[in-house]
């Protein structure tokens, strides 16, 4: 536990729209309760109230942002390298909170969670939820903690996403918005690449129209889709760098199939371990999500979307990232000048594919820490 | 029929190493046989037998290059646009030869072959082949036709490794070594997508360990697996540009599973449609050939490889080619240029990715025809 600043976790559950009257209505129309949403914080919300800065996890994220869980956990939150005494996100100075996003599979409802109605997993009669409802329960949240205006969101890939529509959908409620390894709108190769998962899932005799609870789950078809996930978070010359063409256990060819090299080894890994802690309809829901995601086209134009926002940005981007190359960070930047808003933009230059805005902690700390002193100084 | 140069072809058939005595030393170390090619030809062998160009196809292609094999074929082989009279491989002047590869399932002998020994299809008791094994194949048949050497050898992609093999392999029978759209090595993200693409194979049900002919195929696996290949096959921006994030038949989203964008129409009929000409067997097989492509890591290095080769060469590589970058392209140049190699090299600047070696026909053709000119006036 020495590499952490926060220590020991406790996650708390808040749950609300447990009565009809209270329903949360989704942008797909239907009105969806109760929720609960997992989630943790870290440090302390002063006096009044205007220190708290709300993380957005990226797709395979949760609620679990930093620190221990337990005593003997291997590892620490997903950021951890992030949260901290002095870190990027200072508990020193700032509340922090993290939550599970809805639809997830860690704690907030998601396809895996009983139906009241039913006393049975939701599967596939959960309702296809999007970006902007996560949010909206993220904001029930906020509400519930007594806190009226963020000091910032912030949020990487997917958490970058929502992060953005946090500064649209409330405006007033949002003082600065940090976007990482981001964009506005998921491409046809994103959606192109999510789509591949999907029917990977979906394939697998074992996912059984999304019932499969309680029975064998589709963990091939979720290995696949992860395996697919590992690529694009990675660059070329990462995975060159990483694993070159060298084979597992073996100096020479064996001329057959059982013959891996080792980045193949790495994604059989990485997709087998997966299913330990992510459920494949989850994966179903939070791509369709991401697919939906267009910022430009639900308001019209990216440069509309933003019309109305008061929030300071800081816009993150980096080189060997394909999955969410810079062109997709320098069109948000773009509209947002155009709509003259106060929005600072760097592109980093790092090998590391998309998995760089975790990856590059020691560059990222000073932006974001002079970032978030900035809006805290100015409101 | 009207935009083919070639008109009506009819294939042929080469069957050698049906005594146990001339079997095919493969790479692994096995020996292996009767092989049966299956070739097509266009043009007219001239006296001297120096006109001969041998094409080689890449993944999913097969000996049908250019023609129509029935007066009712909808479309003509996969190189049509670039093999008739006047054509970049001018049949008025060239005799064009094009064979399916050793472990395919388009004519030549493969996994889905019978074994003579059982009569029963090979499946996964087929050895594993390398590129070099085919090459091996291409020049009994190359010699079985009389040639003892060949103009030019010329492919794209898979086809490419090839003709970078037969420099290699046979330095004295290749004048002219044309190499589009490909590598001298396959890189770990090439290993990894190929990775992909046999785990969605080989974690379909009915795959049943490559033991499925006459049973209902890995359909579902083999489109999966395709649908990857299509993507790595396209760029970020073609794909915007094809199909950009609309609906497909609908309007405004449905809020359910059943919406999809026309990118994942489009993945899943490309999927969908490659099972009625390809065998899931030879997608592994042919995968593995190219993972373990690495002329560099064969001789040494990439330097060395080269060192005994006596053709001319044309390097052709695009802009938009993620799959296989013009870096990579130029890795094979500066090798050939250190051991002072007669060797031209173009990237064009075009936005298909991958497949603009297919597509970006008129701006190759007078690469091609004046490399081939080059060659066949200066033998």
């Amino acid at each position: 536990m020495d590499s952490s600043g926060v220590g020991l976790v406790v996650p708390s559950d808040y749950t609300f729209a447990g009565d009809t009257d209270e329903l949360l209505l989704l942008e797909s129309g239907r009105r969806f309760g109760p929720i609960t949403v997992r989630y943790e914080t870290y440090g302390t919300l002063n006096r009044d109230r205007s220190n708290a800065i709300l993380l957005l996890h990226a797709f395979s994220g949760d609620a679990h942002a930093a620190g221990y869980l337990a005593r003997d956990d291997r590892r620490p939150g997903w950021w951890d390298t992030m949260v901290g005494p002095g870190r990027a996100f200072d508990t020193d100075r700032y509340y922090v909170i993290c939550s599970n996003v809805l639809g997830g599979c860690r704690g907030t409802t998601g396809p895996g969670s009983a139906d009241p109605t039913t006393g049975r997993p939701y599967g596939l009669s959960f309702p296809v939820v999007t970006l902007e409802d996560m949010v909206n329960v993220q904001y029930r949240l906020i509400r519930h903690l007594g806190i009226e205006r963020l000091l910032a969101v912030a949020g990487g890939s997917m958490g970058g996403m929502q992060a953005l529509q946090w500064a649209v959908s409330y405006p007033d409620a949002v003082a600065g918005t940090i976007v990482l390894a981001s964009t506005a709108r998921l491409s046809a190769q994103g959606i192109a690449f999510n789509a591949v998962g999907r029917n990977a899932i979906t394939s697998d005799v074992r996912w059984c129209n999304g019932d499969y609870y309680g029975k064998e789950p589709p963990a091939r078809g979720l290995a696949i889709a992860r395996m697919v996930g590992h690529i694009t978070y990675l660059s070329d010359a990462s995975m060159h760098e990483k694993f070159g063409r060298r084979l597992q256990e073996r100096d020479q060819f064996g001329f057959d199939f059982s013959d891996q090299f080792e980045v193949e080894s790495y994604l059989e890994h990485k997709g087998g371990t997966f299913v330990d802690r992510f459920d494949a309809n989850t994966y179903l829901y939070l791509s369709k999500a991401i697919d939906y995601f267009d910022l430009g086209g639900k308001y019209g134009s990216l440069e509309r979307a933003f019309e109305r926002v008061t929030s300071k940005f800081l816009v993150v981007s980096f080189s060997s990232d394909w999955l969410y190359p810079s062109y997709q960070s320098k069109e948000i930047v773009v509209a947002l000048m155009r709509n003259r808003k106060d929005v600072s933009y760097t592109e980093l230059d790092c090998p590391y594919g998309h998995d760089s805005f975790l990856l590059e902690t020691e560059r990222q700390r000073p932006l974001l820490s002079s970032f978030l002193d900035t809006v805290y100084r100015n409101g």
